[in-house]
């Protein structure tokens, strides 16, 4: 976490939309995806074709992956008149999520996530999508394909996808990454599941502390993502734009529910983890009083039977016991009642 | 908890409208149950009847128990043109309540709840009500009949049901289960009230830790569903929908208000929970304090005595109070002296 | 609070709108006073009189005392077309405090709230007033009359009350039982200080705990009430309604102002509590911590003691120190002068 | 503070509007302070004037100390058609501070504070201005002159208040009071300071205790004025009212500036607050913590070597080692270098 | 800290609007710097010059540095009709951050803030910025240049800055101040890696706690400053004023969007610290369980055999076991079984 924080390179003093890139993915090979399609047709190229502009009846989407070649990316974005702003913050990837209404484009900072369960470690990668009219540019800062999904579905030509506008597009893509986070949630649901198991179980302790740290700082790291997305879900939901069809409305909606479903679960997991970590603190507590009552116990027992010895060891000349034929097995008979007494004692009061 | 969360099947991947069951009651007979009334007459059929249609006048009911039969759930959405998102949200069981309008439906999903004392669990079972001109339609994920109080009402034609249209129907299949509402709170008020027992009780108390954890997460799930469902009970009352009437709306502030009045005794009983909480921390606290007092009272009034009885072990050839005829027996009613003389100190101080 | 939790009984499966007394009082002998007055002549009877109807210039005042006559209230519903559901929350006694707006009529909910300081506890009773044109009708639980102070200034022809209409005889009554709170509060603040005294006094301390526990509920039972008649009495004072007239708008503001000023007093009183909890915390600790610090010096002194007589008890045949004239005496000493070396070094340590 | 709370008069029962003293200087001397200024001219009187009216051109001031006088206090309401509810909250001096508007005049209910840091205790006192077409009237609990800044800058000439009108005159009172505010935030951000140094002295802590909780104590209370006060500052800046002029709007704003500044202030005490009780809490347990480790720690090295004293205390007729020549001394040096042995693994382990 | 706040000089008792410097810089030397430019030509003063005045189609720039020339200050506020109240802000530097609008100016006052992380102070200086028709004042504390940045990009005539409007080179000013709080965020969050790494040394750790304080003394400081700035610098991006062009509102929202994301990093540190928190109190709530454990471990093996030293060092005349040859080494045999079956069942249980 230290390394990923000392890394990131601010522009401080620079003049407001000048572009350089913040992330950590400094040594990837960029890759552009260009996808026309309508109904009847779609045509793809694996490069930046700056031809091909939006056409009405058809739908281009660009998908740049990798963030490292900033005269592409300016390149596009005189091509398709993306605000400076706007473009700063594609490379800024310690954005939080949002929503942005420029004079001719929506723009859309969201996060694919990926939850490392053995490291509990939250790594986050930022997307940006611009729609605009009849088009859509989606920037990813990892060179892995997010979107296959969606473009596989784009090539069946009797999906849905392929009848409708770039705002369902637009809406696609953004239900990919949404619907990621479901699993994202799951993990950490079993990493919850597994926190409960063994605070119960005898084995070494310093392990599960750590463990319930690196959980809440993932799900405190997650809530950070998903609080501003629910936001920017709604206001996209209630945006009356001219970008986006009323039909596709509804399935906005959808996509705002998913997020608050998803809020609503990553809530449910900290009330969840704050019972753990309670549990916790008493089952350690519990456990260092056991080992030091049962300590203690041993030696109320035998503190008292030492003093009886202590007293038979006087040197007395006149003690009568000490000459008794029996004395000395009498005293070993007294200590074993008094030791038996206080167990049955301790037994009866329930501190054993 | 965790086999329930393993098992939760996510359509990842999948276009969105895609119906998928994705519930854990996968074996369940389907049962449809019809029913068409007006003021004067009322049919019932127990199977889905395609040609009745919602007519003028009348109000259709059809009641589907169980997810399993897709086919009949997509012929259902097409023959009422229900919305797909609608139907995908019938099926995806982990759903928040909510109350949606669509172009002509009303879609409401609740949760029929039940709270096993026993094993401390809230199970859930999600309900699905559209509201149309005319009709409401139901599914249940259980086969159970939850609304037969409402059937047995319906089908005596003196009640104020037969006279009303569409929206008191759905206004009375609400009713039913939030009525059900009060059972559970009903029960989770028990559990505290046993559990305020037990605290004071000398018994084992790492069931009582167990049993706090386990109602709290009740009362957290209980309040998940109350929370979104006062929203949406709240929005139903105040919306201004041609599908319900003014005469009805009355009613629906009924509602909303006995959400909140439950919602209500649930804040109560998380409040009281915290308390039982604390005074459960400070009872175990207590009862270790009293065990290591206790022991440790004995250990300090026996150490003294051990040290006299030490001395007069000593070896020293001049010892004079060796010689003395009494000797031993002054030092053995200083002991008793000194031993009684700190238990009354102790006694003095409030320790014992 | 148990007996009370299951005596509740809950009217599920029943049709809403069915009348069902819900409350404790199940024996109650119902007592109704009509009062019939204008500026300038009053009239009362002590049974209900259906003659008597609202006429214009003349307040009419039915107060009903016991809620176990059910035919009386449909009576009077009846002859005043008050709903169904308002007859419901009449009698349904765990109603939260709430303003609601009717075609003809507004009904407030409040609670007559009695603070037995021995027992800690919060008792409620629930009262019912329907405000009409020209008319105030008051359902009150227990047969006690809490408005015996408003009768009396209406008997007296000199009073504002004679002069004014229906809306600010409902103010009236509505004063007088938040007026009462104030004594809620003055008790609930007593308490307060009186626990403060006992926290630093050395008297047995689980009354204590048992009594702040006491206090915290009956504190979270009084702010129940208190939070939603806040809201209830601001939306009074804000509503444009016909019943209130705006001579009487400046009387509610008051009225709103009063309960938030209490509202301000519990929240205070919470704090303190608050407070007072830690401090008790605290003090526990801290006497355990010197009990056990005392016994362990004890020990600590007492222990390396022993342990010297432990040497001189060794049975060496050649130990120098055991032969001298005055050996004994001088390690009698040394220990003396060890154990006033340890006393003094504790007290300057500020350990005793 | 208990004493403060029993001497509080309630006047339950009584119809709203009756004019009933409720604070505690019930034998002051009531005085009363009569100016009428203009740009040019100033008058002034030391008794209640009659006569002397509001004038257009001319601002008239009168300031009331003490409140036991309430036929002076109805008549000078009666005089200028004071709301008897207004006066009935000049008297009940446990207001929270507000701005309420009636008919011809605004009513501002504000506090002078004072912190005694000796006590650690917050007094208050209840000032009441009302403000009307050209007058000012201020009612003040305590004969002490609060207003005499104001005073003296009103007999200069040439200062800006003489130029202005009623409206700016309040606001200046208004500004002594909130100016004030700073002080006692200064003096219980000294008492903070001073706590901080006194949590890391060995002094006795029970007083730090006593003290953490009176400053609290106070801190909350003087929330509890600045809260409301926030509210009736920026809804009186905010208000268009005719009684204040447009002129007098941006030092309005300047006010509740202040007042948003002050409770700033508080708050950020109370988060220091918060940490230094942590801290306190910490240190408590710390210093308990080393006193115990110290005290096992002697017991823990000379119990071992009590038992070996103890092994050659014992009568066995066949013991090798007691026989030794030097086996005395051997035995002296093995305990020796196992104590020193046991102190030398303690430092390691950096438990001394 | 202590010094800091009783230097603070308050201005009680004098009228509202008089100028007194409040800050900490009174022996700063003031120095001014004139910048008037278009976009072909620039000039610049090294001070303060009443000939130049704003003129169409340049902007000129006024920046004061040190505040202690109360005539220079009042001059400008003259020569550009600024607000008596606006003028005192810029001298009380104990201001929140916060946006004013007055009828001719626009008047920022936000802080420059410097994190010194090895004394763990965050320190602040209090900036104003009046932005006028065509002009812009900045009144800084300190005399250190924190505009170079801004003038260095002025003096390049190729840059965007010259070729727009006043408001424009306000905004950048603004974020010159709010691209510096990154570096104060990267140093928190440095400290708090470093935090995280020292918990778990075995070092001393009453520094940590200081540390931890620190910290937290330093986070609540910078979120006092980023709070209402959020809040000013979404009312500045949203307010329609005629000083602020359109095409610097995109500016505008993009800078309350740094806050924003400013806010939220340290939002996330303070999660994180409060988990350290909690970390650090367990790990040295274990420290000293294991400190105990292990002396009261030692304890509870040596007590026992203590005790049975003490049997054979009875003086009884007739104890067979003493008499035996290898009686002396049979126990001694004993002993050593007994502490290592005691040994090897602590181990077993984990309690070494």
């Amino acid at each position: 976490m230290a390394s990923k924080r000392t890394k990131k390179i601010r522009k401080k003093g620079l003049p407001p939309g000048t572009l350089l890139y913040t992330g950590e993915h400094t040594s990837v090979d960029v890759s552009v995806t260009m996808t026309r399609y309508g109904e009847a047709d779609l045509l793809e190229r694996r490069q930046y074709f700056a031809e091909w502009r939006p056409i009405p009846g058809h739908v281009l989407w660009i998908d740049v992956r990798g963030l490292t070649d900033l005269a592409l990316i300016e390149r596009i974005g005189a091509d398709f008149s993306l605000h400076p702003l706007a473009l700063e913050d594609v490379l800024n990837t310690q954005q939080r999520p949002k929503m942005e209404e420029y004079d001719q484009t929506l723009l859309f900072i969201v996060h694919h996530l990926h939850y490392e369960a053995s490291r509990g470690e939250l790594t986050s990668e930022q997307i940006a999508l611009f729609l605009g009219p009849n088009f859509v540019i989606s920037f990813q800062e990892h060179p892995d394909d997010t979107f296959q999904g969606v473009r596989k579905r784009l090539h069946q030509a009797a999906g849905r996808l392929r009848k409708k506008g770039a705002d369902y597009l637009a809406y696609s893509l953004l239900d990919t990454i949404v619907d990621n986070y479901y699993t994202v949630l799951d993990e950490i649901e079993n990493a919850l599941t597994e926190l409960e198991h063994q605070i119960y179980h005898p084995t070494p302790t310093n392990h599960i502390r750590t463990h319930i740290f690196g959980v809440k700082r993932a799900l405190t790291h997650f809530r950070r993502f998903l609080m501003p997305l629910r936001e920017a879900s709604l206001r996209l939901y209630r945006a009356e734009h001219e970008l986006i069809d009323d039909a596709t409305r509804v399935y906005l909606r959808d996509l705002a529910d998913h997020v608050m479903q998803i809020l609503d679960g990553a809530d449910n997991c900290r009330e969840i983890l704050a019972g753990i970590e309670t549990l916790y603190q008493t089952e350690i507590g519990n456990r260092l009083g056991n080992i030091m009552r049962f300590l203690t116990i041993i030696s109320t027992i035998f503190i008292p039977l030492s003093f009886i010895a202590g007293i038979y060891g006087m040197n007395f000349d006149y003690m009568p016991e000490l000459r008794w034929q029996y004395g000395y097995f009498t005293v070993l008979g007294f200590m074993a009642l008094a030791a038996g007494g206080m167990l049955f004692y301790f037994h009866r009061k329930g501190w054993l």
